[in-house]
């Protein structure tokens, strides 16, 4: 088994003894709501249901690739009530998107809310949260009180931008005036801050210095937002093979993706057409030629190169070493290569 | 003006600063929805708006009451961001309950939820929540961390035991096969939970040991309990003008209170009665008179007794000093004794 598998195995199983706190008599069925949302029970259980867990991975290689004074080859086992911690902040953010999205699939099963109700799921995703934070108070018993408030400090103010983004995404729907700048202020509270969490917490996990713990959390700020924009691109041009989405459904959902604010600023036949009536299936095609055609593609994929450039060059100032550090930049570039 | 006139300016000051953060270009709707369901602005704004911050107050009186070694007269301003972040997670789960209750009024207002839709109201719910944490946080300014990560503790326990509260309160909507036992898991995950943590809370960032730490917790505790139990009897047989609730609305809201708990157990023509079908507003007076003549308003009076008692009892050990804990108990009293 080589480390990533064995780090995988670990985040499962404090994920599982963190939500068994619910476990109690008489809130079995609580429990169970979060154990379904978590893929590990009911109908579609299993791995395809947990998702790939890619968050808590990257905070616990990024723990174990710092290399430092106090570091030991098991270091990142300290960790893992972290890496649980930011897994556990995602999926509370997905029960309560399902809901705010009208969402009644997520991974092919149904989301909580279509099974237990709104009300129900808005507290199961409240759980989620809480329980978040009892895992990553659990650093305690491995670390002294201040690396435990600077880790509490850093999921915190990813947790705030999150709200921010949220905020922001359902505020922007439906809306044709919005630039590139509104974009970065609302991608800025999505991937990106949760990624650079785990590459944050991960290093100051490991004991790095300042220095190389701000390296690393540049390089998941930018391997977040490299990520982000090339989703965006994947959405209206992607293979539906490679991404598993219906191609082109970001058009018809009205998305407001990088591709389409670029458009929208040149204000040509796109712009007039995306403003006066919603895109069709039927329509799909031509639209995202036309896209294409007014340069939105090149400049999405130019964006995407550049962060992918400023990931990597922060990826070079962390220096990742050892096994870890391997598997840490491998699992960035599988991130940013999914295209090709 | 007296000490608790001078703690409420510094909570109301310390909460505008901490829901600020998100006072910015972008996001100043979310903003707005929290200083809107916080009291401050909007329509009907004001201190009928606001609520009377007796959490918070009773965080900073529990500090300042603690006269320990550490101790100086204003000991209590160190803790403020504490108390925030009590009267925070308070209000996150009373915008949550609106929507998970279809309320669309609270203290005469428009809830959030009506306001801005459910999608964002659940959102302006998870930014509280996240605040309270930030606010929390600030305790590092003038605490040391192992003080700092105890009172985080006890915060995530409390949020914990309210979202179980919180669930089995849902659970139980229409079951008329309750127990007395699942009353008392249903409400110790409310109003006594964190009226504990406040005491508790209060106690540790005064420097208390933790003896007198433990005592305060209690005190809280029973508290919250009596207050609890004091408040269904008067859902069935206050005084409107006292309670500023429609008297008898627990009853025609179907509510799992204790005396309707006590009632069912005993299960003779009230239990028969309920079971049957609603209570309607015609209705209410014959069958309070009728749960009167079964003994549950006695039985419920008495446990309320027994809490009241119990909460004075360790209110003694706690010994709260100065004026500070003359204002402390003065309020305890109050909460108590509404129905006099």
């Amino acid at each position: 088994m080589n480390l990533q598998e064995t780090m995988l195995i670990a985040i499962e199983a404090e994920l599982q003894t963190q939500v068994s706190r619910l476990e109690k008599k008489h809130t079995k069925e609580f429990h169970q709501m979060l154990t379904y949302h978590m893929g590990w029970s009911g109908e579609g259980a299993g791995t395809q249901a947990t998702g790939k867990r890619i968050r808590p991975l990257i905070t616990l290689l990024a723990t174990a690739s710092t290399n430092e004074e106090h570091n030991l080859s098991s270091n990142w086992l300290n960790a893992v009530p972290a890496a649980s911690a930011i897994e556990l902040i995602h999926n509370f953010s997905l029960v309560h998107d399902d809901i705010q999205d009208n969402s009644e699939l997520r991974r092919g099963r149904k989301t909580v809310w279509t099974k237990w109700g709104q009300p129900q799921a808005i507290n199961a995703g409240d759980g989620l949260f809480v329980i978040a934070y009892q895992s990553i108070l659990d650093l305690s018993k491995h670390y002294a009180a201040d690396v435990v408030v600077r880790a509490l400090q850093i999921l915190s103010d990813a947790c705030l931008l999150l709200t921010q983004g949220q905020y922001l995404d359902m505020a922007y729907e439906n809306r044709h005036d919005l630039s590139i700048d509104d974009y970065w202020h609302m991608i800025g509270g999505k991937t990106a801050t949760l990624l650079s969490a785990c590459t944050h917490m991960g290093a100051l996990l490991g004991y790095a210095d300042d220095q190389k713990i701000e390296a690393y959390r540049l390089f998941g700020y930018h391997l977040g937002l490299a990520f982000q924009v090339q989703d965006d691109v994947l959405g209206i041009w992607g293979d539906e093979a490679v991404t598993g989405k219906s191609v082109a459904s970001d058009l018809v959902e009205g998305k407001n993706s990088l591709p389409v604010l670029y458009a929208l600023e040149k204000d040509a036949a796109f712009a007039k057409r995306w403003k006066s009536a919603p895109i069709t299936a039927d329509d799909v095609q031509e639209i995202a030629k036309l896209l294409e055609d007014e340069g939105a593609k090149t400049y999405a994929e130019k964006i995407s190169a550049e962060q992918t450039e400023q990931a990597l060059l922060y990826a070079k100032q962390a220096e990742p070493s050892g096994e870890a550090g391997e598997l840490l930049l491998g699992l960035a570039n599988k991130l940013l290569k999914r295209n090709q």
